[in-house]
């Protein structure tokens, strides 16, 4: 770099400056710290997994009897080294962060990232049925589904739910931040924004999926259908003495099972329950508990009609 | 495989379980299945004919009078390569599924998907000519529009259409799955959920895209303008005597000519009509008929106004 | 191209239809035109100047006090040529549009694009600043964060408000088309679309990130905090004696500071201001002014409740 001639004078201006900026603000660079996520290999790991819940759909096609057992073995080596090596990452940068690395430099992180990779893999097959769950609820629920496969291809509600599964289980886990970078890259995917702390049940099927969003402490029952722009939220944050708003307590609905929550609804407050087989009508907004059974809708608005000013083109 | 002392003895066991959980469920695996589209071809395939439909606005720059035909030519017979093979897994798809394919093994979808992707070709034309009238729609209808080249590069609304339009030839070419996968990526980059079976006239624009819904068996003139999260809907689904839902029925709205849709408007049912130059406001929320040329919104609702508790900060 | 057997003679006679409906319609072809930018090189440059805003969180990572020199000077002079290339095509793009392309062939832009990247990429110590105050915000403001890196790595929120703040700068500049494309990538992958035009103050946070929508000419003050679903919209266009939509002059909101907006409010119009320290309640409809430090909600709507006719599943 001793020349730029053609940038011209200003170029070590620049880059002088931005590392200037760069040494200003500790929050917005990680320069000399050793550990920290690849959002890369975390989105690879995320297409490999869903290429071993969905064999055949994703990735590798022409899959048989007689390939099948060479082609998991390869895909399950790759998927344990990169989740490894992530949840490596992610339980030092966590350890790192909070000041709590060894000083002789032995590796706090290697063996219980092992042990959660693992052990998170020993999970997939239960994850598989309550997915396979999910794929029939979604049948179920569409009359414009042609067939489960469909469902598994193109459905956007379905993807944001299986990241979301996935995802949940390392949250359980305790891994640091990887949760969370998969269920946003879904977000980002589908218009799904499903928390991994978010706990729901089996047989969930999300219509349309753009706009949905189910915050972190949201319970959601069996059997539970919802549409596009549903919003399962917080009604408010308490603060501290200091202002601040405190983390952690419950802030989202609980939802019972077969509740049916339509279009662009909004259910807000931890202490806002949906009992069993309730039904929640399109813009519904509400912050208060349903009884089970009950349907709830909005008043037909009174809608200013007015007739044209002039013939209709 | 013979040795895996990395990942230890569970190794086998991962693989054993998996593979084993394949068995249980059919839903879930196309293992010993033959035909299978490939969703990334399929994405190859809306790139290609976007590059067709609005030559060099993507892909290759530089087209010249000179280098048009080749250029033409090479792309085409890209795209009819990848166009027939999908095709023909989709249509192979749909027999195996059946249980049709011939049993002395000869190929029953090749000619077919053949005929298929010429005659789809043939008709792009045609579709450019409607895409023309949907960019000055959005030109027309857009303030901030400063020119229908920044709609053809930028605007998610175009682009939902566009791939709206190629993959709704698919569809009434009978072609299964494909056009749904090409709707589902359209509604992951554009937040626009428009089904490929829907029937959409000329000159539609749609503003900001994220959140809009628009059913499978939704009709809409021409002329028609919609903002982002607009819903045309279905209301309720009838069941048949074993509580399975009917399919295939009209289930969505029909919109006349000169409609307006503003933002986050909801439209539900099948026999809901928009009646020629209706407007329809912002948030209305609606299951009944419009006469033409009428105007609905919402009754400004009873806002509760509190002031502050303390000086504003 | 002598002989096309496989798809037979129809193959001709596709290129040819296909050619001449690009000869029939100016709008939707770049045939014979000089410049144009690249929408991949354009995200591209984004991609760069992530990692030169947020340094080891994106692309490389380790980086260290050693390596820092190198990998800014490196990355900064990769960023240089594509921006200059790329405002370049832009600038040269509207000359050639407006017929301002010099008649002796000699380049008017050069120098011009060169200089605004420059003095952009001048900017970002300044726009680093301000995203610090993002980052900050979002934390302060979001109980379900873990830590301020998870807000850079994972919030479609943060991301959008970058694309955007980076984007501001050259719409600032006056560089056509590409600030639009930056920040309808940004929409793309996030869900929030900010038109570049906007004018936004520090410490701004978008919370769950779908469906938010704030228009050019919006103003947003300090310290402002919405949700999913918030538009910031225009109420209505007026037309000129042609019947054409006059362009440029002010349709959306004017916020104040401190001002927070729940998911799925709209706020209409150009006079429409909301004052320091509103609270805009979820799902308001909002075409008139809000005092400072007023609260507005809905009403509790007169929700319809019919309990089951049958006992709940």
């Amino acid at each position: 770099m001793a020349c730029q001639p053609y940038y011209g004078e200003k170029f070590g201006e620049l880059v002088e400056d931005l590392i200037g900026s760069y040494r200003s603000d500790p929050r917005t660079h990680r320069i000399g710290k050793r550990f920290m996520p690849s959002r890369n290999e975390i989105i690879e790991i995320i297409q490999n997994l869903l290429e071993l819940v969905y064999p055949g759909f994703f990735g590798r096609q022409g899959l048989t009897e007689q390939n099948l057992q060479e082609h998991v073995e390869n895909l399950m080596e790759e998927t344990i080294e990169k989740l490894h090596r992530q949840i490596h990452n992610c339980l030092c940068y966590e350890r790192e962060a909070h000041g709590e690395m060894r000083p002789d430099g032995t590796d706090p992180c290697d063996q219980k990232a092992l042990r959660i990779s693992l052990e998170f893999l020993e999970r997939l097959p239960e994850i598989r049925d309550m997915l396979a769950g999910d794929v029939q609820a979604a049948y179920d629920g569409d009359p414009a589904a042609t067939g489960t496969d469909e469902i598994i291809l193109a459905y956007p509600g379905l993807l944001a739910i299986t990241v979301y599964r996935l995802a949940h289980e390392l949250h359980i886990q305790g891994v640091p931040l990887m949760p969370r970078i998969m269920t946003e890259w879904a977000h980002s995917v589908t218009g799904t924004d499903i928390h991994p702390g978010a706990r729901i049940g089996r047989n969930f099927f999300i219509d349309h999926a753009t706009g949905v969003v189910i915050g972190e402490t949201a319970i959601i029952g069996d059997n539970v259908k919802m549409y596009q722009g549903v919003t399962l939220g917080a009604l408010s944050f308490p603060k501290d003495e200091r202002g601040r708003i405190i983390r952690g307590h419950k802030r989202h609905p609980t939802v019972g099972n077969h509740v049916t929550i339509y279009a662009n609804a909004t259910v807000l407050g931890g202490n806002t329950r949906l009992g069993d087989g309730a039904i929640i009508g399109g813009s519904v907004f509400l912050t208060r508990d349903v009884e089970p059974g009950h349907q709830v809708s909005i008043s037909p608005p009174v809608l200013k009609v007015r007739p044209p000013e002039k013939p209709a083109e």
